[in-house]
């Protein structure tokens, strides 16, 4: 229609609905082939777009699977941060239970993955190693396609290919380039680009995730969470070599063996970005998290490590936690181990420098999690600047880098006017926040978020869109308190709600200065972004 | 010092340090056996006073021992909701694990049981029903002695006595009465009494530890858990009917059953009251509380209720979390499940109209939980009023109630303009308001409050004192749009920080109408209440 003159780009802008931007992206279903398959089960969609391959129910497999050159499937009853790599190596992850926000969900939607979650239909037997639906039994190995646009699982293999703008902008497609689809798409991004006030950066992890989000037009990195790096391949053996360490020096030694590891990675993320600013948050989850919690795991890690079997049991025990969403984690672990964000912050630098000498910029921010208290990120900062100072001296080089700190509990919020006092930027990890400030759980919210929504009690679920009379309220009070403390503070977003259209229209109206979301939903942020300033121009105007 | 006109008494009342006065009401040991006595452990002083008994390592063990007419202690790793009724049979508690807020703790200081925890040096071995420490073996049956104002466990009995204060508060003995000890308490509690804004009421969960209290001063109930009605004899088998119904009709037929002991517990605490007011939580837990986890335990419900044993293990997999303090509690059960906050109302107004017909004045003030959104109280709000013109209808009666909320999670605090249309009072529920504002769960929080402490991160234990520039600011926001709304709405403090004194000082300043604590804690509320008046009296004078 604006082709035709027929309206301004503007209110073409305005027309497009940006949460349904990211079904363009996804890779999508032969038709004709997917006409003759057969649905045998539906979940909720997930992670949209459409995947097939052989179906593993373990993590593990589905690795070993896929470095053999099959196409994989994982499909579980829910995953935990163990499956990771399984999920990293499969096309696409189907789960049995687990909402739109489950652990499953949230990173097939980080990682662009196909997901479909809780299909409840299916009754997964790990010990056969058997997937049975309606009647019907599925063995490890046989196809299973899945749509995660539409939750739906279907048996057999169905042809899949990438959506043409993912052709063009990731694949390098000359041909797909041409078609109407992929220019429509670039015009609406450039007139975002056009429009916008507030910059939309990417929630990534790897040098791979990075290239794609700034393939998909990302200012930068938002959140780049590091444990991610931890779990991959030898790396989770010195990680958990550190957690079960006696003494500082033990620890300092297991940690030395993850420092080239963590060096590497910030190395490529750095090359991805060319310049651009990259948020880098220090360990934040709770230690448990990287040990085994199954016997047959906890023996084998025993016997790799040379420990007898109850030492690792007695430590998983000492790490449990009522409720780890509040327990030890975030900054608490880098002020009790604070030799943990001394290798953090070496990697960093390191990395920067060595970057930096191929003549290519570098910006790091350090994220300091879960800070409450001023005092909490004064620790943090003092180990960060000392290290920074020993790594310049080292390499004879000079680095530009800010500190600041996520906000995710009320009391930051609360206390923010101190807080800035040593945060130069703020971002918004909401996810926690909303957490907190509802006192609801995301991973527990399944058993009444439904009648909740029913009752009207919550209009939309508050983990997937701000709820901005309470968790907003309290990021108002952070941003003026921030800003009375220091007029330039850098103001951000990095929960999933960063990829959300209301949400992005929000953080534009409170004065955040950048959103950050998921590689794949850098196109759907940037049009939100841009429709919240034209919404604000049109207002304007209206009140003249 | 006052008698002698030295000082007058507002001066007297400040001299006292409030954080002691618990002291003088615990019990003694006999000073020459002691002397003799063997120390063989060092824990935490969790619960003033002193005590002997028999040890047993098992809740179920140490009530059929009380029952049988032995003096008992209970003592274990550390303790669950399931060991209620054994902490109730026992003189006091020793537990070899947890801090000062710990389970074991918190529940002796609601009690008034001596308690002792954290003594790490004791090496309980559950199955073989021993205990050892430092190269000595106690058996179930053998005497210890603890004194819970010092953390000291000894071998051995140690005869002990109650305080001559609660002699004759509690025991009624005139001898005691003559005491100077008591005298001087006395005098205290009256000159208190005539200095006061704030009244003082309690915590109390049956018609003891109300009377208790009143013996005390104390104005009222402040906090009535009704969970814990559900644990004792029989209420519990009830109670699991109702968590393993399938359907709201079976639902119902279990609470029916529970409701008469639940009345029957409502009428003690009315008649014991004479009039003054009772604030009634409704039930707040996880479901998952109810039931037991261990194999044993479970095959045994399952015989004593006749269904197979897979079915409790699947409902309690069902109801597990990996947050329950943010997960499926509070006002959330009583808005998907309708009928258990039905049956409360009912309880607590068959209750009221019985003991009215005795010409005894009854106030319940029905509190519900974990309020979150104006809505969840509407739709409890409804529920209750309902019930009340059914029950005034059935029985011909005419009765008195308020409805209100907890102040719980900071998203209650933010929206209190909105929820004061629908409550008539407010009680700040401070031990998950500080979780929530802080994002720090209490029985986690062992592994890094130590640090935090000696860092001067946090002055004081936030679960101890308010953390007053977080927890307290969002008390202050509260308590400004609510009284915005509804200008004489009640307002009170139900966390266990209302029996600390700096917290009680802190509820006078910001204006609170009450502060509730345990029954034994009373008397120090009392005076730091009064010491707050005198304080504000002073600091008035001093500006003119």
């Amino acid at each position: 229609m604006e082709k035709e003159k027929l309206i301004d780009w503007e209110t073409a802008i305005r027309r497009v609905p940006a949460d349904q931007l990211d079904q363009v992206l996804a890779p999508v279903f032969d038709r004709k082939a997917q006409a003759s398959a057969k649905i045998i089960a539906k979940g909720l969609p997930a992670g949209p777009g459409a995947a097939t391959g052989r179906m593993y129910l373990n993590a593990d497999r589905a690795v070993q699977a896929a470095e053999k050159g099959e196409k994989v499937l994982l499909v579980r009853n829910e995953t935990s941060p163990e499956d990771l790599r399984g999920m990293i190596a499969a096309e696409g992850i189907l789960t049995a239970k687990g909402g739109v926000s489950s652990h499953a969900a949230l990173v097939a939607r980080q990682m662009g993955k196909v997901c479909v979650c809780g299909a409840a239909a299916l009754q997964i037997d790990y010990a056969a190693k058997t997937m049975t639906v309606d009647g019907a039994t599925f063995k490890e190995g046989d196809f299973l396609s899945i749509n995660g646009t539409a939750g739906e699982v279907y048996a057999g293999q169905i042809p899949t290919a990438a959506s043409e703008i993912v052709q063009v902008l990731i694949e390098g497609s000359l041909d797909a380039g041409k078609s109407q689809t992929y220019q429509n798409f670039k015009k609406l991004m450039d007139w975002c680009g056009k429009a916008t006030r507030m910059s939309v950066r990417t929630n990534a992890d790897t040098p791979e995730q990075t290239a794609h989000a700034v393939a998909f037009g990302a200012n930068g990195i938002g959140l780049c969470r590091t444990e991610h790096m931890f779990f991959e391949g030898n790396r989770i053996d010195a990680m958990r070599e550190m957690i079960l360490a006696d003494s500082k020096e033990d620890r300092q030694i297991a940690l030395a063996k993850i420092l080239p590891y963590q060096r590497e990675d910030f190395i490529g993320i750095f090359k991805a970005l060319a310049g651009r600013p990259a948020t880098i948050r220090f360990l934040d989850p709770p230690l448990h998290e990287f040990l085994p919690h199954e016997g047959v795991a906890q023996s084998e890690l025993a016997k790799k490590m040379g420990v007898p079997v109850e030492e690792i049991k007695q430590r998983v025990k000492e790490l449990h936690e009522f409720n780890p969403m509040l327990g030890f984690r975030g900054c608490r672990l880098g002020i009790v181990y604070s030799e943990i964000s001394e290798m953090q912050s070496r990697a960093v630098f390191e990395a920067a420098t060595e970057v930096q000498k191929l003549g290519v910029k570098v910006s790091p921010e350090i994220m300091i999690p879960l800070v409450g208290f001023k005092k909490e990120l004064d620790l943090q900062v003092d180990v960060v600047h000392r290290v920074a100072k020993e790594v310049m001296k080292e390499k004879g080089a000079k680095l530009n880098y800010l500190v600041g700190t996520m906000i995710e509990v009320p009391r930051g919020a609360l206390t923010a006017d101190e807080i800035a006092e040593s945060a130069e930027f703020f971002s918004f990890g909401t996810n926690d926040l909303t957490q907190t400030t509802l006192g609801m759980s995301r991973d527990d919210s399944g058993s009444f978020l439904g009648p909740y929504q029913e009752l009207e009690i919550v209009k939309k679920n508050p983990f997937a869109t701000i709820d901005q009379t309470g968790v907003g309220q309290l990021m108002e009070v952070a941003v003026a308190k921030g800003q009375k403390t220091r007029p330039d503070i850098k103001l951000g977003i990095c929960g999933e709600h960063g990829g959300d259209p209301d949400s992005v229209k929000f953080c534009h109206r409170i004065g955040l200065t950048y959103v950050s979301c998921s590689p794949f939903r850098v196109p759907v942020a940037r049009l939100a972004a841009a429709q919240a300033m034209v919404e604000e121009k049109q207002a304007k105007k209206n009140k003249k």
